[in-house]
C-alpha cells in the first residue's frame, strides 16, 4: 500500500468480524511496530496479544463497566447532548455516531479476534506511540481495522493486569490496548481542520504562506 | 513510496543540508500530520514552522547549552562510557555514533532549514504523537530527514516560548521539536530487538507462536 493511502485512511475501526488474524500477519504487524524510533533507541516496550476466548470475555465485561462509568462521568455532557440536542445539529450527529461505535465495542469486545496490550517505561511513556501508530498503519495495509483505547487503564487497571498475569505498574507501565480485526465498514479519508489553520510561521499566531483547500490525498 | 519502506527506514536523520524546503512540501507534510487520529478526535494540536535565520541562530545557542547540560547530568554515564569504554565494544561504538550525531545537531541547528514545534493539550499529551510520526513518515517519502527532540523543553522552555512568541504552558503545552532537512546520509533499516522477544501471547511471559528471524522488509 502507498504510504499516503495508509496515512490518510487509518482511523478508529471498532466494528470488526470475529474472523481470526493469522499468526504470520500478527508477526508482520509487530515487526513493523518495533522499527519505530524510541527515545534514545531504548526500545522500552512489551506487547501482549490476547486471542484466548475466556480472557476476551472477561475483558469485555470490564470494558463494558468502564464505558458505562465514563458515560456517567467524563462523557456525561456528550451523553446529554445526544439525548437532548437538536438531532439535525452536525455535532449531535457526530457524537451519536462515535457513541454508537464505542457502544458496539463495549458490547462486543469479546468478538474482536485479537486484542493487543502495550507497555512502556514510566519516564518515556509517549515513546511507545510511534510504534503503536506504525502497527496501526501496517494493519491498514493488511486490511485490518484497529482502534486504540486506554479505557481499561482508567478504573480497572488492577483487574486487567491480574487477568493478563502482568506485573504491577512499576518497571512496566500499561499504556494502551489496540483492537484488531477485519472491519465490517470501509476506510475513508478523515475530515479534519485544515493544516494552515493550526500551523504558524516563525512566530505563534503568524499565518503560514500556504493553504490546503482539500485533503492532498483522497 | 510504499508504506513498508517508510515504516522500516524512517529514523533520526540529524545531519542535513541547509537547502530550504519548499512551502508546498511543508503543506503536504502538515496535511498528512492532521489526518492522524487524536483522543476523541479533538485535534488539539498547534504547529509552528521556524525558518527565520535569526530565530534559528538563537535556538541553536539554547540547544547547544541544553545538550552540554545533559551531557554533564542525565547522559554522564554514556559520556563516561564513550571516554573510558573499550573502543571495540559494540555498545561504545553505538554510543559514539549517536553522540556524534547529537553533537552535530547541537553545533549546527541554525543550518537546519526548518524547525517544527508542536503543542498539545495538558491532558492528552501523547495524542499528538501519531500526528508527528505521520509527518516524519511523510517526510521520508519526500526525501526529507527528520529527528524529534524534547531537549529544548527541559531547561529552556521559557526562553524558547518567548523567542517563538508562544503562550506560557497552560492551555497549550509544548511537546516536541522536529528538525527537517535534506539529509547528507542514507536511509537504512534500523536494527531492533526482534518482535517475538518483546511480545507475549495471552499471558505476560508466555511466548508467541511465531518468530521473525530478520526484518520482514529490507
Amino acid at each position: 500500500m502507498e504510504l499516503s493511502q495508509a496515512l490518510y485512511t487509518t482511523r478508529a475501526m471498532r466494528r470488526v468480524k470475529p474472523d481470526p488474524i493469522p499468526d504470520e500477519i500478527l508477526a508482520k504487524l509487530l515487526d513493523a511496530a518495533v522499527r519505530a524510533p524510541s527515545g534514545g533507541n531504548t526500545q522500552s516496550w512489551r506487547f501482549l496479544l490476547v486471542s484466548d476466548p475466556a480472557k476476551r470475555i472477561a475483558l469485555q465485561k470490564l470494558y463494558r463497566e468502564g464505558l458505562t462509568d465514563l458515560n456517567a462521568t467524563k462523557y456525561k455532557a456528550v451523553m446529554d447532548l445526544i439525548k437532548d440536542g437538536d438531532p439535525s445539529d452536525p455535532e449531535v450527529i457526530q457524537a451519536k455516531k462515535t457513541n454508537a461505535s464505542a457502544e458496539w465495542l463495549a458490547d462486543n469486545l469479546h468478538l474482536v479476534p485479537t486484542l493487543l496490550f502495550a507497555w512502556g517505561k514510566p519516564n518515556g511513556e509517549s515513546s511507545i506511540y510511534p510504534a503503536l501508530w506504525s502497527l496501526q498503519l501496517a494493519a491498514t495495509a493488511e486490511g485490518i481495522g484497529t482502534s486504540l483505547t486506554t479505557l481499561l487503564f482508567k478504573n480497572h487497571t488492577q483487574q486487567v493486569l491480574e487477568l493478563l498475569g502482568a506485573p504491577e505498574p512499576g518497571v512496566w507501565v500499561p499504556m494502551a490496548m489496540i483492537t484488531l480485526g477485519y472491519p465490517t465498514g470501509r476506510w475513508g479519508v478523515a475530515q479534519r481542520q485544515p493544516p494552515h489553520e493550526v500551523t504558524f510561521q516563525d512566530t505563534w499566531g503568524n499565518p503560514v504562506p500556504w493553504r490546503v483547500e482539500k485533503p492532498l490525498w483522497q
